[in-house]
């Protein structure tokens, strides 16, 4: 866990981590976020991927467009975006591209986060915006479910495909 | 131009010119995209950031989940992405995410692109889906469209946030 995470914090992670469980229920791939300004919940998201049939499907799009789609504009400047996996290029450039202050992620994407892993996409000068990023929060548990949920696709017949 | 783009990519790339002039007319940063399937087009999109208040509403995005919405699934295997610009990181990620065959693009975006410029997102070998590229189709024609618009955003009182 990152030591600038807060209380508040842990509580809106448990609440993304919560979302990525009932994505899991839903036979998505288990990711979950959560948009807040200003002390509330303005955005939720889990992956619609498969049930919207949306390549842009990803939790923290989903979010941030729930976020948007409620304040009427397309910047969310002073937000905090919670997911419970590192971003992937095109989630990390819809995080900029939004205006978010900060980022709260949990595990590691070595394979493809662009956060950290592969690109530094939300701290890059060259970008028009950059913004705080605290990596690891409730980490172990994201991973787990995620691992949780592959194992379990690679022993039914091949339909869900990897995120 | 580039000698890989024949007189079809160039019938596709007119078609999202004009959806980019389409947005310009609305206020929109003009940017236009197509997705061609065996032959026909399938999904369109043009730059939708401030009708829809969406920070995910850039042309790629909606032409992608256009394509994909009227398929009825999240991929668009062998498809080929055609749009004035050259997508940012966001739309470079999703357009590596929805398993586009090919881009062809327009012009280059110095200060923002991710398929040549700034990253090369869509031939990554990392990532688990790398297309061809074909970049420099109409690009004075998409640049001087995105000049002009930015040059009459500058003369006018501050409302249109850049690209």
């Amino acid at each position: 866990m990152s030591d600038s995470t807060t209380a508040e914090d842990a509580r809106y992670m448990a609440l993304a981590l919560e979302l990525a469980e009932d994505a899991k229920r839903h036979g998505e791939v288990p990711v979950g976020a959560v948009v807040v300004a200003k002390g509330r919940v303005v955005g939720v998201g889990q992956n619609r991927r498969e049930a919207d049939a949306d390549p842009t499907g990803h939790a923290e799009i989903v979010a941030l467009r729930d976020a948007c789609r409620s304040a009427g504009r397309w910047r969310v400047d002073g937000a905090t975006l919670y997911v419970t996996l590192e971003p992937c290029p095109m989630c990390a450039g819809a995080i900029v591209g939004a205006r978010v202050a900060r980022l709260v992620y949990g595990a590691s994407d070595l394979k493809g986060g662009a956060v950290d892993s592969l690109y530094q996409i939300c701290t890059d000068p060259r970008l028009n915006h950059r913004l705080q990023v605290d990596a690891g929060l409730e980490a172990e548990r994201s991973a787990s479910l995620l691992r949780a949920f592959f194992k379990a696709a690679r022993a039914r017949p091949r339909r869900l495909q990897q995120r």
